[in-house]
């Protein structure tokens, strides 16, 4: 508590100053945004002929994130970036974002400052423009909301329910990682909380924590999907676990489907990890969140094109009455079923798996 | 506590149950609306050659309602409104909203659904969809930020930054009553907690309170500009107070004001609910905020159609020079100044104020 009351407090600046002050930084990079942060709305001109898609998500302290492991510089990058992913999800490219805050007492002016400093880089980064928001005194720990705004020809979009029959399912970067190290970090933070002396040992697990803290948009696959002409039938962005993913997927586009667990896209690093915590590797990447890889269906002719680009295919889509089932290299055929993991767990699948 | 743990649980619906179950009865309203609730992103289609507002606004518990005597129904629907008029301040028609809610387990089902309830009557009074979202779990309390967005040709839209020198200041509607009411509830619920079998003296306070908890945007004078061939030359809505507003004007559009403090329009019951409360009128009309009404400045010719539409000349724009005055009927000068209002209050303006 002491190391917070240094620095600039809050209430020193006033709401105004604050915002004018966090948002100073924020020069418009796109010619869409004609009026940015300072009046009642902000505005934008829509692209002619294009349709605009909206995205929020929320991130409350003590659910989303935990300050004692999570620098305030990568909570604001990740907070934008959580958004972003969803407007690629669409196939859509963002331009804008508004920020909203929610802040108590114990925050200083300098945290806030990183806070934006990380906005700021995502804002570079994917170039979008932070255009409004609203910032507020909080009873209790930090609150971001983060609405996404984005563009894109009506026939470039990509909605869930676009999947049909007989495609491939597909599947960016690796699974599992993100959960991994969130799993990793709350273990360092309970041995810190027993002894405080005692330093986190976080070398070996680099890769699966970046991962949880500093999530990347798939923002290349929008792009290659471009420069190849591909349109995926369906798309989603895998925050929630690939199994509740492809739920929807299925579910939307009333589609069944065949995965194989084999090739499902594991990092060494996630699989070691994964281990090391006695957690079954495929359990992690069908069901750890947050990794913000894009799960989409194509047309079979683009197995190659998918090779190419570097994407895994992990099964493929079935006739909506035959489910959606997992089927081991063996032949043997799981249910999956987002809310009833702890029958698949039971059955263990550590003993023959393998890295996609 | 033991009142809020009956009706349905939150864990016993889970997450995408429970969005689906509040969403259901939002029919989209728009054309516009190509995608609402349900996918990564919410889709719309920008109408040709328009403009497109967007803002953001977040209600926390505690800082922004207090449940002790805030109904859901009425929180849900405050918390649209409250957007919808920054998006009328523009000079544009909102069309689309999206809502994120964090919620802890105090709460259950039932309660959320009056929430959505007074979120839908909004909707549908001001002829808006929702079209997404995002809904957590929280900690503590409760936390709803909304975005709403809207449209308008671009030669119509109002900023802060476009008032001239010489023209007319306005305010629609009556100012102070939503602060008078905020005074009434604070102090009946301090008066309840010290002895609970007192019933709480609500008559004669129903329009400072309902100012309060049911505020409306100013849709009629969007429509009566629209229809009169009107475009005010600078607007905002009132959410902060009076003499905050005119001070951003002021700064934005380079210019000064002199504010004619019996020409503020003041309600009988504001009137009388600030003297019962040894408030000074002129100071509740000035600072009090929450009325959300439209300050706007047209130019002199508008006189009598500011009459027509039935709103108030509080005063004129001067030259940046001259600063932002407030000028008694006795021709005694006083410095607005937002942050300085106890030199203001010192000199006592209640001799001598009269209704506008």
């Amino acid at each position: 508590m002491e190391e917070q009351q240094k620095g600039q407090s809050l209430s020193s600046l006033g709401e105004f100053a604050l915002i004018e002050h966090l948002t100073k930084d924020f020069p418009p990079l796109h010619a869409e945004t004609k009026v940015g942060v300072g009046d009642d709305a902000a505005v934008l001109q829509p692209p002619e002929g294009e349709q605009m898609v909206v995205t929020t998500d929320i991130l409350l302290e003590g659910i989303h994130f935990n300050l004692t492991y999570t620098s305030l510089v990568h909570l604001g990058y990740k907070s934008v970036v959580v958004n972003l992913s969803d407007v690629y999800a669409m196939n859509a490219r963002p331009t804008a974002i508004t920020v909203t805050i929610g802040v108590s007492q114990r925050f200083r002016v300098e945290q806030l400052e990183d806070l934006y400093k990380g906005i700021r880089i995502a804002c570079r980064e994917f170039g979008v423009d932070l255009v409004g928001g609203d910032t507020s005194a909080s009873l209790t720990g930090l609150t971001i909301s983060v609405t996404a705004i984005g563009f894109a020809k009506p026939e470039a979009l990509c909605y869930r329910s676009g999947a049909k029959v007989n495609e491939l399912i597909c599947v960016t970067g690796n699974l599992g990682a993100a959960y991994c190290g969130l799993r990793i970090l709350e273990l360092e933070t309970r041995v810190f909380a027993k002894q405080p002396t005692v330093q986190p040992k976080l070398e070996g697990y680099e890769f699966v924590i970046g991962r949880l803290l500093r999530p990347r948009p798939r923002q290349d696959a929008y792009q290659q999907f471009a420069a190849a002409g591909i349109k995926p039938s369906a798309m989603m962005d895998i925050s929630d676990g690939l199994s509740s993913e492809l739920l929807h997927i299925c579910k939307d586009s009333h589609v069944g489907c065949r995965i194989y667990p084999e090739r499902l896209p594991i990092d060494q690093e996630t699989y070691r990890v994964a281990e090391e915590l006695h957690l079954d590797p495929l359990f992690v990447a069908m069901n750890g969140g947050e990794d913000y890889e894009l799960l989409f269906t194509v047309p079979a002719e683009y197995n190659q094109k998918m090779d190419d680009m570097g994407v895994s295919v992990i099964g493929y889509t079935t006739a909506y009455e035959q489910g959606a089932v997992l089927v081991t290299s063996e032949g043997k055929e799981y249910t999956i079923d987002a809310h009833g993991w702890q029958a698949f767990k039971e059955e263990s699948f550590t003993e023959n798996p393998k890295e996609a």
